[in-house]
């Protein structure tokens, strides 16, 4: 855990730190990431998981629009730079122990490169899985 | 992306698919692990993030109660066993590349070890770190 959130887990509403100090403090993998859950800030959707590298947070913070850093194509991955679904950054917070952010969003059209909604499309139950969500666009029309 | 969900991800609401090539079809880390994102199935609230490996939801699917794995303990982890503050399990999802689940919970109390409801207490803006909630409950009260 990392000691600075630690140190301030007790600390009432309102105690205050600097940008730096709160960066430093996350907990990185291996590969400099941490995952982000993005959450459609007022309906309340959970509509993705992906990752962010310290410069990623630092933009996503400075401009508004959040900055992934994508592990398939290894590069920065401005949310709806080719498909125009964009997420705006309305708050971004992390946990306890700081190995985990939760990016509240408002997302444009599809978070999912399938054209749904979000991400979590597959149900599991003791019965096996079921697809319990269709496109809302088509995934032809988001990527040219 | 797992081969399987791939394969699935065109096809419309209501196909299925067994438990077994499921589970299978998940991205575990090197650990064996897989990230699980525990969310108020009625409030939307994200409460948490921890890991499952497959036992765990497995257990979590036949019991009803979430079951994750604890990296810093390596063991079980059945959520409120020792706090009281457990989570029944009110559905369980993959995302389309398998990667992270996605567990609706009805929480019992706090989700956070801090006595926080959950563990996203802690704001980042471009100016700093906030603390942004109080405990709900003292934590001394929750692991004796």
């Amino acid at each position: 855990m990392s000691n600075f959130l630690k140190s301030i887990e007790g600390e009432d509403q309102g105690l205050k730190a600097d940008l730096d100090k709160a960066l430093v403090s996350l907990k990185y993998n291996q590969d400099g990431l941490i995952p982000a859950i993005a959450q459609q800030h007022d309906t309340g959707e959970v509509l993705m998981m992906a990752w962010m590298n310290e410069a990623a947070i630092r933009e996503t913070l400075e401009t508004g629009h959040v900055c992934y850093w994508s592990r398939s194509r290894n590069q920065y991955w401005r949310k709806g730079e080719s498909s125009g679904n964009q997420q705006i950054l309305v708050s971004l917070n992390v946990d306890c122990d700081g190995d985990t952010l939760l990016v509240k969003v408002d997302q444009t059209g599809a978070a999912c490169h399938t054209g749904r909604r979000d991400c979590f499309y597959n149900e599991i139950t003791k019965d096996g899985l079921s697809i319990i969500k269709d496109p809302i666009q088509d995934p032809n029309s988001l990527y040219k």
